[in-house]
């Protein structure tokens, strides 16, 4: 095996121990990472310990420098990996760093560095938490259109409410223009209710009022959504059986004839 | 075909490619008046863009003019049109610009034009979110019964919570009226939490911890009721055949055979 | 039949015509007096009507007066009305207007006659909301001792994080007693969040943060409980099938034979 | 039988009457204990009360030190208990009162007592509470990797989610760390919503509010996967019997026929 196809067992692979370790070090880079450029952002810490976090901030940049350009030589397609998502992903994190050294001021956009976390999931895929993971992933995709149907009917409720409030309460108490009292009405509708703007005139807390006690029903629909999802996707998973004449699999746990084909299921 | 059956078509069906596509270009049109008027709502913004905008609210009402003359003219019933629900959102979201010709501040009402946005559901259940919107209705409208007598029991409750707040906590800390504190208890139950009136006696926090921990129990409830009427409607959902040798009815979508006898399910 | 039975009619049963109207009559009458009492809160309108206001409500004293005896005189056993929780009710939403007269002060105390509302149940119960409204209590009853145990662990969750909040915040930012950042505690987890106190240290901040993170769990579970109270119950209402052998009606939508004494359901 | 194995029984034990009696009056200490240090933090009463309260705290703490001591002599193996999680919560939850007397302002962590109202637990346990409390634990655990997977997304998301914020309300209204704009993202996310921090520019508005719509969709998650645990325990209860003439597993608990066959469950 050559030294690149090492080089890729290594970087692209979670499987082989050798992988895993890599894997496991670059989640604790990218942490450690993470963790510097938030103590960085502290304006208290940065007085004291600037001058090493800078230092940390720059080991870091390098060393993920170069694990990028391992990456685009030993990937089997380079140009593939530059373009993919997590490679984008790659590239943008350490831009800012080099950045920063001709312009002032891009510093803090090396939060993005953050995104490359997502790797975790990447790892978590391939590791032990597959099924919940998938389970999740498959109750919300089944939920999407249902969820996206929500979401506009609740979009064209928070601009209607924003209006209103709007003409209600006049330009008093933080009402000053329509989008910020349809940031109230989102505010308001999701149940966060931060207090920065809320009504003062006794009709607009009457209409404040019956917008919260209809977010009391709105808000158990995506619950109900997604848990019905997840009540089905349980049932089908309970399906342990396969039919000995045409080998389906997806039967109800009080199925004693397969569905698809009418075979004894229990011969 | 006359004119006036073409216009008809174009302005009322969205099954033809003309229709669709009047219809997606009023939707945008309606989109940009709402964007157009909350823009204008922005004082900044209208100090800098104040007559730009003014210029496309006045173009807008005057196309959403001529498409309400058309539509009353093409109409089958022109009358039955005009007195329908959106007959009367189409008039209304006209009237503010003209009136405030003649009046002052009226001009803000014209946000009541955002309602006409309500058209995009018309659309959407003709074209493809047919299934997912009236599944999510049909457990809404089989909930409403039980969330009636909910709110019911939710109202009395908010309004003898409130009393109770109102006396312990005195004319202090915004309890300052009965109203208000409803408004208080309403805010409370649904986990809102504003912080515009907050009790501040020890007496007032210990009986607002009892409403808080109650409501956790409480807007379980909604919750319920909507999960257990989409899961019902799932089960519905599977069961609309029935077996032509045994009778039973809990089929799923894709069974072709029955799961207790084994009978085909289409003979 | 008597005088005493024929008043006894009208104001006891709802299933009569008159003793519908009676009741009818009696909400609005109680809602008057809810609407008076609570107006009568704001000052503003205190101000200017707070004369009308008190006649209105000593004319509803007056009326509610010769109800209670009205009942007394005409109940079967006078006594168990008096003693019953409607007749106390009754007595102590008549006192505080007559108490008025000799103590100053305790005309707020008037706001008890809300809980004469409750009676609104007594008629819905009567009328027409029988299924939904004993589904729901069905639901919430046969959770309660879950519930209960939920609660139990909440109380003794909050204690200690109350506790751990007091030491860290110090007395700064609103957590100046263990009583008080209980009260926070609470407030936090069940996502009410007024923000009166908030936690200012950074240690405090990280501590409120996991506590927010754990709530997004706990909240789940009173949820989870009345759902699946709620999928249970609909689940034994759908056995609309009686068994032809024992008479049994509770048989899952999927039976054939009687699961009582095994004797087919559809012979 | 000995003293030791006496004094055993009513310390260790619950089951025997003495034992449960000596459960019972801990538990009222143990709460009087609380409410003292509750009082004791109240400025307002420990000025008009402090001596009383603290004789009350050092005779209670003299009465757990007599208890720990028993415990320790009486245990079958003494070491094995002051190792075991309530032998070190017993010891931790008297040293703070002794230490008060060296050491200045320690007297706070006295709050550490309340840990041993988790001994209330245990007494539930082997009271009456057993099948709810191991019902709602199954479910929790059963959920628990779910919920695990879930929290680690909400990880990444909170800090993705920070920094943007950071980024974009730069050091103004709060977000002046990206630690402090992470907490943030947690407090709206949860939907507690303090408003301790909360966006002021536009754009930060805007994110904020697709933050909180999206928290929609994320707040039904844990609820989901609770409910359909629960749910699925409900099932599982149901399916614990197989027919011996069919082989269903999906009986009712009151089922004494089989409901597919008929066949007899108990032959």
């Amino acid at each position: 095996m050559s030294v690149k196809a090492q080089v890729r067992g290594i970087i692209f692979d979670s499987d082989t121990p050798a992988g895993h370790r890599f894997d496991v070090a670059l989640i604790w880079l990218i942490l450690l990472s993470v963790v510097t450029v938030s103590l960085e952002s502290v304006s208290t810490i940065r007085a004291d310990w600037g001058d090493w976090l800078y230092g940390v901030e720059w080991a870091l940049t390098l060393v993920f420098t170069l694990e990028y350009i391992l990456r685009i030589w030993s990937a089997e397609r380079g140009r593939n990996y530059a373009l993919s998502f997590f490679g984008i992903v790659d590239l943008v994190a350490i831009l800012p760093t080099f950045l920063s050294l001709f312009v002032a001021g891009t510093q803090a956009l090396i939060a993005i560095r953050i995104l490359r976390l997502l790797r975790v999931f990447r790892m978590f895929r391939l590791v032990e938490f597959v099924g919940e993971g998938q389970q999740l992933l498959r109750a919300l995709i089944a939920s999407a259109r249902k969820i996206g149907v929500f979401t506009a009917f609740i979009l064209v409720l928070v601009i209607c409410l924003g209006s209103l409030m709007y003409v209600i309460e006049g330009e008093h108490s933080g009402f000053d223009s329509i989008p910020r009292a349809v940031y109230w009405a989102i505010v308001t509708l999701t149940t966060v209710g931060y207090g920065d703007i809320t009504p003062v005139t006794p009709l607009g807390q009457l209409v404040a009022s019956i917008v919260m006690l209809s977010g009391y029903a709105i808000i158990a629909v995506p619950t109900g959504i997604v848990t019905s999802e997840l009540v089905r996707n349980r049932d089908e998973e309970l399906s342990t059986r396969t039919c000995p004449n045409c080998g389906a699999t997806d039967h109800d746990l009080d199925a004693k004839y397969c569905k698809h084909c009418g075979a004894d299921l229990n011969p």
